[in-house]
């Protein structure tokens, strides 16, 4: 079997190819059947291959890199390009997906911008009427909740919410296997009068759907996203938007937080240098490298979003997850 | 002056009387020109003010009670609620509010509940279109944000939105003595081209609106709000209200895990033993106490809400707040 190509876009996110030239070897690594195209500036690129530790030298035969200009422009907003469409790293990837030359993309660029060209490049399926970006979110329960949609459209529609429903669904089934995905709706109460007209009727109609595919659960309230007693979590773009990145925030402000708790006074800086392993490991829980890798359903071909401050390590979680959604050809079967 | 009266839901909440009479006389030990009545179950209340410690024994004389009945049963749901009006807690003490033998109101019950019932008995402001409720949340700045809507509307239009903003800014002037409150509109970018259209619509009618009230500082995006750039976040109630749980659930999720960590083998275990006190103010932010009480503005007098599952500090918390806003005549002045 010819090894599954990966497309990556070595300059986007925060740290560019410091980042995502080890992540992408990390994740090779893990992944024997994968291998990938690094678009980017070639000498970056090259003096990080070269840079790559003995432990991961067995990949290196599975890793290219073409060149391919820059990251976009920080105020390159999604209308703009939509108007101009730049060329560079992002650009190249996508081209190449389209052309078939890859079977999925990795890019830790903007949401905004990656969804704009990959509309432009990739294309809908036509099954879908809207596109959704989803992530998984960790709970209690130590199993992920998977959030969607979270910007991808605001201004949803019932039968867009049901879509998604399907989607996410659909993905965790095929990628998470995870048998029969319990899904629910965000609303603002579990009680079945309340809450957005929409979320009624999408509430209607996947009761009335009857799907062997999906358990729905009815109605999910905000704080029992991270309880874990569901495995998709669907919403409007702007509600999954406005919450996950509040979650982010929240998360940050708390670990600056618990770290100044233990630099006040000198009891508290001492416990803090003996407690620094634990805290460690907690600190991890907050960083967005644990399930990173916001996926795009809906577009012909797996793309995935890499956050933009993550660093090897992260990005190697988002290009695992590329290569499970394209192994599974989860493009296709996505309304299945 | 005669004292500031506060008509207190003693039954509601989780701790019902064991947290709301010790709640109102530390709330009164700080607010020398208020006092309480309390209404619900005589026995139990006055259970609870034979055992207020010896430093609170001098606001004694400051809290009356009043046989109420109970609080709500667990599945009253706010439809059946409009419909039933049922006595109780809550009821009398909206009624005392509604008579005019109390200023404020404050209540432990579900938010939906406490809405359905003052509307019904309290009333509406004719100026405001829609009530709102707003509740602080920390940021880094330690300065509070106020969220609003957090579920009093969903479906809000951009005036409503509009409103909004200029009920929060009249809230953190007067009480909490902003002179120029930093408002900002809750949306998935900040790029003016970006978001829902109604959210947009609200956007320039801010900006048309030349307030000498408000500095305006447009779009605030999820992870704004923890970063405290901005004294008033306004939103949908459904965005708000997924945001709010959502960053509650999360901060208990992340509170459970901070101490399992230091649960995990007998290093951990030891030296959590010696970081106990400087874990135990950590984790007092993730819990409800700080900022308890929620207001639910546009209403003709002023009602708190405080968390169902505060404590007796919490509910001080949440009294206070009561008795500030009715000191400025909030409701009166909400709209000017």
């Amino acid at each position: 079997m010819p090894p599954l190509r990966i497309a990556i876009d070595a300059m986007g996110g925060d740290y560019g190819p410091r980042a995502t030239v080890t992540g992408t070897a990390l994740a090779l690594a893990e992944r024997p059947n994968a291998s990938a195209t690094l678009y980017g500036r070639h000498h970056l690129i090259d003096d990080e291959l070269s840079r790559l530790p003995a432990t991961l030298a067995h990949v290196r035969e599975r890793i290219d890199f073409v060149e391919a200009g820059d990251c976009l422009p920080v105020d390159m907003t999604p209308s703009r390009i939509l108007r101009d469409v730049p060329s560079g790293s992002l650009h190249a990837s996508l081209v190449a997906l389209r052309d078939g030359e890859a079977k999925a993309c990795v890019s830790g660029e903007h949401t905004g911008a990656i969804m704009a060209l990959a509309r432009r490049h990739v294309g809908m399926l036509s099954a879908v009427s809207r596109p959704a970006i989803s992530a998984a979110i960790p709970t209690v329960s130590h199993r992920p909740c998977y959030m969607l949609d979270l910007g991808a459209n605001v201004d949803a529609r019932a039968e867009h919410l049901v879509d998604f429903a399907f989607m996410g669904a659909a993905m965790v089934r095929l990628v998470d296997n995870v048998s029969l995905p319990r899904v629910g709706l965000l609303n603002v109460g579990t009680e079945s009068s309340k809450g957005e007209r929409r979320v009624r009727e999408a509430d209607a109609m996947l009761r009335a759907s009857g799907s062997s595919h999906i358990e729905y659960v009815g109605y999910v309230e905000g704080d029992g996203l991270f309880i874990g007693n569901t495995d998709v979590a669907v919403c409007d773009g702007m509600v999954g938007n406005v919450a996950l990145k509040g979650s982010e925030g929240l998360a940050r402000m708390l670990g600056e937080r618990l770290q100044a708790e233990f630099q006040t006074g000198w009891y508290a800086r001492v416990v803090g240098r003996l407690a620094a392993p634990v805290l460690r490991r907690f600190l991890q829980e907050l960083n967005p490298v644990r399930y990173n890798g916001a996926s795009f359903l809906g577009l012909r071909a797996t793309v995935v979003k890499s956050h933009g401050s993550a660093r090897a390590e992260g990005f190697a979680y988002a290009v695992r997850r590329a290569v499970d959604e394209a192994a599974m050809n989860l493009p296709d079967r996505l309304m299945s």
